[in-house]
């Protein structure tokens, strides 16, 4: 039987759906939620490590009983754009990924302003971006500009086929193309071998983008194109820290591009685009400590994805796409909508997800659910199970 | 006798120089300068409100000793621009300031990026802006578009004669044109009347920006062109809240503009712009034990910057311009260069004071001092004297 609501859950969906069009194709933030009268006790449409936002909470929490240390992320300006890259290059989080020097790493504000930064200054006439995806690329595309869809077809369970990528690449002659390795929604993967196959045979396109923002989710060794950028002066390799290290409240990102993109980003602007305790987590990154005890958190994020899958994947009613980020694209089969099952699970068990009816190039009921800590996505599989099956 | 510097002295003078010429026309973060090998004690450079940093801290110690808050701040997306327009809108500090609704709020990453996305999306030819001025309003401008210069005169103080501003706009037809109220480095203030004639008189500009990011400590009572954009659509007021407020490491501001100007920006970009840290402080502005006590830090910082103007201007061999801001423009008379004594009294002391030495529209010997704590204040008059004096 499809999951039904019960008119007072139908009106909290009403009310749900008012606060969703104002965040547009973005999920309304939890504060916006709690206003429309729902409280989130646990977040699966935030893509997140939790483990890692513990981690760093831990070291926020001890540093910050340093009064002067609290006073100076506060009442200084960060340092600028240039000063900060410095600190990530020296970082070994990024060894084996890296440009020539730190003046080919631009930091940003999050990886949405770096989407933003690089289309706006970049990118003039057409934008080629394979559908399903992460909506800022199809949004952000400046006045003026085409955007033209690549579309990921179900039947092939929405895989980039990075060869008719090609072709279609060939035949349309955008400026620029994007791939997002792993895909967001449904977490399709390529190894960074074929990604370097299709960035030799694309030097014609003027800025090819490649978002690795899910990538340590990918397997337990982290790939990138970055390095190739010193090669491939049309690569930029855009990067969230908002997943991996579950910080999305600081803001933060970066991405790898050529010396001469960074300083014409820098001379217009992004002057101290990161706050001062955006700094503080680049200053953990340099800390071996913290780094080890991350790598931990971030294999086991990666045990429990694997983990929830086997058991995703084997109740009736829902078709569960494999997936390498921290998250699955979940069809329902059995008639169920997409909103309704966000509702009754919200409503009921404070269990949020995220229906995809906003998605371009998504058709069909599908919700995408994040994997969360372990002990959080088995709750998740009891409550399911008992509102799909019941 | 000219304040002259020891070897080591020069040399640290060449060390700042090379950090300096990394922050280009800004000042070397503090962080950047204890690399270069040098400790500030008492930062006279920072523009800023001390007492309503430490009021900001008291808060944010006390709310951040809830766990679950400080998780939320940074585990979670902020709310996107809009909803952090309307916690501005509801708070008691715009009473009297305030656009008709949220949606003629603009809420930025500091007013540098404010600043940033007003020129890079509304001005297209020409741009005029009196020097010496906050410098991201000369470098900016976009590609292409010609910034042109209203020289303010020495002889008058620089103070800005808005007459002769009207004159030079109508001659040269800018597109864009910028008055800083009070302007930045030398605090000279128009009342608001003055200012709403100058907007009348103005209706051709297409971008009319009134930068008012000291306006806070202009006068017992906070004057705002913001009211007036209702009537005229190519005013956008733009406002710092690093100074006032004391947090440029949250980095936060925020600007008045049409509605149809905030919904372009949107449109484009600037999703999720301020970290929950930046969100929190929007939520202390609508607590009014929190209001209440700002204003007192507000009334005692203009308190203590008229006594410092009442010392500061009495010693032998400088100029002191009177000021609106919480800072004063000072001229050396004996033949000290001003980097010898920002290095002085730097090394000596623990003391550091911005040269103005790069500031487009300033000849001569010129340093910019903050006013900080009366204590703070009365030590740097000591100081002054004895490197000055002796």
């Amino acid at each position: 039987m499809p999951v039904s609501l019960t008119l007072k859950e139908q009106r909290i969906l009403r009310c749900w759906s008012e606060v969703k069009a104002k965040s547009k194709s973005h999920s309304p933030s939890p504060a916006m939620l709690t206003k429309a009268g729902v409280t989130i006790r646990h977040d699966f449409c935030y893509l997140s490590n939790p483990h890692a936002t513990e981690l760093f909470l831990k070291y926020f929490r001890k540093d910050l009983k340093d009064r002067e240390k609290v006073r100076s992320l506060v009442e200084h300006y960060p340092s600028q754009n240039l000063a900060l890259a410095e600190k990530l290059f020296t970082s070994p989080l990024l060894k084996g990924a890296l440009p020539p020097s730190a003046r080919g790493l631009f930091v940003g504000n999050g990886a949405t302003e770096i989407i933003q930064a690089v289309l706006q200054h970049f990118t003039k006439r057409k934008i080629l971006v394979s559908v399903p995806t992460f909506s800022p690329y199809l949004e952000f595309a400046p006045k003026g500009v085409r955007v033209s869809h690549h579309q990921l077809r179900k039947e092939a369970n929405f895989a980039l086929d990075l060869d008719e990528l090609v072709r279609q690449v060939k035949k349309e002659k955008p400026d620029t193309v994007v791939i997002i390795n792993p895909n967001n929604p449904e977490g399709g993967y390529h190894f960074a071998k074929n990604v370097h196959s299709v960035v030799k045979r694309l030097k014609e396109v003027e800025t090819l983008i490649v978002d690795e923002s899910f990538a340590h989710f990918a397997g337990a060794k982290i790939e990138s194109a970055a390095p190739w950028v010193n090669t491939h002066q049309n690569l930029v390799v855009i990067k969230s820290m908002s997943k991996d290290f579950g910080i999305a409240g600081v803001r933060l990102g970066y991405a790898v591009m050529s010396e001469k993109r960074v300083s014409a980003l820098l001379q217009k602007g992004y002057l101290w685009n990161v706050s001062g305790f955006g700094e503080y987590f680049l200053d953990l990154l340099n800390r071996k400590d913290f780094l080890q005890e991350y790598e931990k958190t971030r294999l086991r994020a990666i045990r429990e994805r694997d983990a929830f899958y086997s058991t995703l994947s084997k109740v009736k009613g829902l078709h569960v796409y494999g997936s390498k980020g921290n998250f699955f694209l979940v069809e329902l089969l059995d008639g169920t909508k997409a909103d309704d099952l966000m509702t009754a699970l919200l409503v009921r068990h404070g269990i949020y997800i995220r229906p995809c009816g906003d998605k371009v190039g998504l058709n069909g009921e599908f919700v995408r659910i994040a994997s969360r800590k372990g002990s959080e996505n088995r709750k998740l599989m009891r409550v399911l199970k008992k509102e799909l099956l019941s």
